[in-house]
């Protein structure tokens, strides 16, 4: 089971997704359409697909230190087994995609997401998911020091405002992240 | 020898700071004499020092690819004994700090940063260096992945323009890491 390409999903679970959870990021629900798409296209072409979720105690011992007073206020973020963990429905993971669970920003960070990619043979990671400061950002840095090939899709990401991910988008280029649209990468879809 | 707070000097080398160098960060030469009396304040306080540089083969082989090109069209980045890799002269190490070379943005990748970090006490880290989109934020984030209490030391750090050192000023406040100029953290220098 050899791919070149995977696709990366990051965070794309209820709790960062839909409206009134404390932790939802504001552009994540309107970019599921066309990250639905881009998936499908991706699995057609051949691609792999890994889902990077988060999954927390639902104690919040294993949450960033700033996350866990939402934890002690009867509020936990992505907590195991609850339903803001799940992965948001409209983009569900399919029989041969691979799941890879993080606690912090970076999926790279203590997980088992470079020895996946590298066992699989993947060169280049298209990036998805939110939000483009956090978690989509410190995962790109996290390709890009492990020298894979690093494209954020522009369109499949998302961030709390529009200046914040025009921002983002302006740094990681200058740091030679291509940051395309997905209809720049399968124009048929 | 234990210490609770330390200070990271991240890419300080003249190859980064000095004018006419092809990795010249336009901001960094200004911050010298701050960051010079915030390290004097820092050591009389009884902090360690951490320089983190950046070392590369002159083949460039150990570099990120999107550099290489720079090393062989013979200009080569911080590489190993060259004037280039040098901490500048106006902050250069003393005899207690620690030094610890990456190859990469996140001073924390594949170094002995947190080991070293870890083995000393330390529970802060008060970030300073270049440049705020990169190497500064990667370690930033680096640490804060790491339950360390992490700041950023404003006007000690630098980008090659205003407008992009506001901007990750902004998204790294959002993910909990203070950002204060030193006269805050030492009202007397």
């Amino acid at each position: 089971m050899k791919y070149r390409k995977a696709i990366l999903v990051i965070d794309m679970q209820r709790d960062f997704v839909e409206p009134g959870s404390p932790v939802c990021v504001a552009g994540a629900k309107a970019t599921l359409p066309a990250l639905a798409r881009f998936l499908d296209a991706g699995r057609r072409a051949g691609w792999c697909v890994v889902y990077i979720i988060r999954s927390h105690h639902p104690s919040g011992a294993d949450a960033e230190i700033f996350r866990r007073p939402l934890f002690e206020t009867g509020q936990p973020v992505c907590a195991e087994g609850t339903p803001g963990a799940e992965i948001c429905r409209e983009i569900a993971p399919g029989k041969d995609d691979f799941i890879v669970v993080k606690q912090r920003f970076d999926g790279f960070f203590r997980t088992g997401l470079e020895t996946l990619l590298r066992g699989l043979g993947v060169e280049e990671v298209y990036i998805t998911g939110t939000q483009y400061p956090n978690c989509v950002r410190a995962t790109a840095v996290g390709a890009l020091e492990r020298d894979f090939n690093t494209i954020v899709v522009t369109d499949c990401c998302s961030a709390s405002d529009e200046e914040t991910a025009r921002a983002n988008i302006a740094d990681m280029r200058r740091m030679s992240v291509r940051c395309v649209a997905s209809d720049d990468i399968f124009p048929d879809v």
